[in-house]
């Protein structure tokens, strides 16, 4: 029998300047893909630079990490962004981050949107649309990786993009299989075994256990973790622990 | 006999989200390599995007014009950045026009530095071998245009990168073959036919006036024309006119 | 019988570094009132400085234009910023402007929100009370300028600050009296006599001719006139002259 | 006999959006005067609002901490800015803090520079000049806080400013009372007791031991805490206790 391979993909390179946020090396102790910031939500070039070497010296995948240029906000808030904006920022984003990617010695990998751009695209077809052109007008043989069933993956899919879908370790889903709003409570889980249980099930078998108590079909080939407090790293430990105990391959998506 | 090849470049793409700066379109009538700005000291990018897509409608190569983080101060002031920085910062900046010019259906040729990196860069060691080396990061067949006799250059050819000298058609220069500074009387000339027939002088016989009267050797295979006001575009067109008309070919060095 | 009286405002201070926006002493030869950029949307420390000089030397009044935090898109662009974000970057805004104004021995008179954030304040109770409460806190005694029945009055209203309605010299209207959107055909006039009549109408008569032919009644206690293209400047003319040789008074609201 | 009075400042407000540094609300335990961030090198308006909420709440007096325009740099880079820009850049940062200290229900009562520029004009009698022009036009009555000796204080002197200065806890003085650079071996001390010692000496006797163990006089009306590092805060709690063990009383200066 197979057995089963999953990507480990966490947001990094998110500090800026002076000002750090999660620990990276942790962190790429964890993932198999590393999703770089590229300066327009955080990243200083240099910043940015020691991440991907980091990624490199352990063999971990490089992706873009694009979001809306808004360092004060963290890309957290949405922008009613023109298509021509939207494509160029991307753009921009990308080629920067594929020059340091190189610099370093690696490449990158994929696209993944970040914040608020992420959750825009869910739904927003015009940005999910720009989004997407940018990515293949960069290069189309770069996977996007991101939400099953958005307006960001039916505009990939359109252009011919290969489309990864991810899973959330930490979060809550709706029984139509969709994230619990953050706004809800009981929308990030806290349990380390727990979320490591849910994990091995998601990856396993496909499925993951709803707010309600169904059991929702899940389709991942690849699982988001966070980095970004002492409790989220070591959440991705145990998930990536949990995974390995259970004989899974981790191993980066091509 | 062989005719006098030349290449002709411009500093463009200098605007920012709703200002403009220079008339793109009209210089890229007249210039040979477009100095596209890079986002740093100038350049959203969408407005990149459109400098690059005007440039290969009209067969103009794109350089990248890299600069200081400054957008207040448009890469005019000098920054005491450390090594780190401004390499990740020059490769960044490389990376994102790379891209923008991909899109656009072209490459980015050469890499030229702007403003106050550019003026830092002939004499700091430091600075320039920072620069230097990111260009031979992202890509050690990159050319880097410049002043000739400059610690860029010097830093540059140890590291292999080809060195293209260029001359401007309408600064004074010193006895030595510098230009003379700006602070002084006359360092910037304004007549238009003096200007053609001087830059027609440098190109075919290697050789410009200098403030003191005495004839200066200069060895250039590109000039540079300014294009930041009415005046400065039509002076640029009476040089390109003048070349063409002494036979004169004009295009990009290799 | 008392002769009618209007302020005349306009947008200045709008430029950034190197980047000039519109012609500021122009249009301060116009207007009654400056609404000076704060340096959110545009606006250098020293540019705004050089527009609040040129303002007290002529006698205009200052106004602090506060936007969003958003260089790139020049304020035009909807962000969906949090309550404690958009107080705080308005108290920001203001203050800064405050220590120019003064230091070019003015004060900064009232408060107009610009671009994206004008608009979405029309409706959007939430960013208006906002806006509003940010005014406040800087000082209760400052007036806001700003369309009539709007979320921001509303809000404006029940913490007691004095608003100021104003119209605009170059826009139609609907027949209930709002804007006709920008993406409409014809929502902008450019018949120098017509405007100048409109105006002149608004001012006398409190009434303007909506895009249905109809007659609305228009209350306003300034009105907006643009100075970003040489033909405004051309329309701010002659609006300002017309008015004079009606003998309405021209000077700021109190 | 009176007792010894000093004032204890600190750095604070420095973080920017999601990102922070240091721990203010410990810090605000410890200092009289708080050196708050205005923006350019750190701070969001939200995050310099919290800041100066916090002060208020503890009775700690405000300060302007203004800098050069560098987010990424963090203000640490010298960069060569031209007086018009210098002065308006200060006048803007100290406006925009005396309005977010207002709606804090406070003021600003002091300026303090930070970081590149804090050294560039301890001897860049241009750089100096420009600062202390920008402090004396937002308000001839704000005191200065800074090094003695230094070109900034002849030029605020000479502006008629009230000079306040002051001494750090944790850096070791050179025999002629100037700091160590932070280059050299030992700049920096550690030692929690040595450094309380060390205080304890400089405020109630007014001297200092320097690196080759002579003693050099000082005069301090404030003594400078760091507060950037768990350790750094223990050693400001330190000092602060011991100073009160000995009797010195902790108040702002005026």
């Amino acid at each position: 029998m197979t057995p089963a391979t999953i990507d480990l993909n966490a947001d990094l390179g998110e500090g800026f300047g002076a000002w750090r946020l999660g620990d990276d090396e942790a962190m790429l102790d964890v993932v198999t893909s590393a999703n770089v910031a590229c300066g327009f939500h955080a990243g200083d070039p240099a910043g940015l630079s020691r991440t991907c070497r980091a990624a490199v010296a352990r063999g971990v995948r490089i992706g873009a990490q694009v979001g809306y240029r808004d360092l004060a906000g963290f890309g957290r808030r949405f922008i009613d962004v023109s298509r021509e904006d939207l494509v160029a920022d991307v753009v921009y984003q990308i080629g920067a981050l594929q020059a340091l990617a190189r610099a370093a010695g690696s490449t990158v990998t994929y696209v993944k949107p970040h914040g608020a751009l992420y959750n825009t695209i869910v739904t927003d077809a015009g940005q999910a649309e720009a989004v997407a052109a940018a990515v293949h007008a960069v290069d189309p043989a770069l996977p996007v990786l991101g939400p099953a069933g958005s307006a960001f993956f039916a505009a990939a899919e359109h252009l011919g993009l290969r489309t990864v879908p991810e899973a959330f370790a930490d979060r809550a889903y709706t029984p139509d299989g969709t994230l619990v709003s953050r706004r809800e409570e009981g929308a990030v889980l806290h349990d380390v075994a727990a979320i490591a249980d849910r994990v091995a099930t998601m990856v396993q078998h496909g499925r993951v256990t709803a707010v309600d108590g169904s059991t929702v079909a899940i389709t991942a080939e690849s699982v988001c973790v966070h980095g970004d407090s002492p409790g989220a790293v070591q959440i991705a430990h145990a998930v990536r622990q949990r995974l390995l105990d259970d004989g899974v391959l981790l191993e980066g998506f091509v």
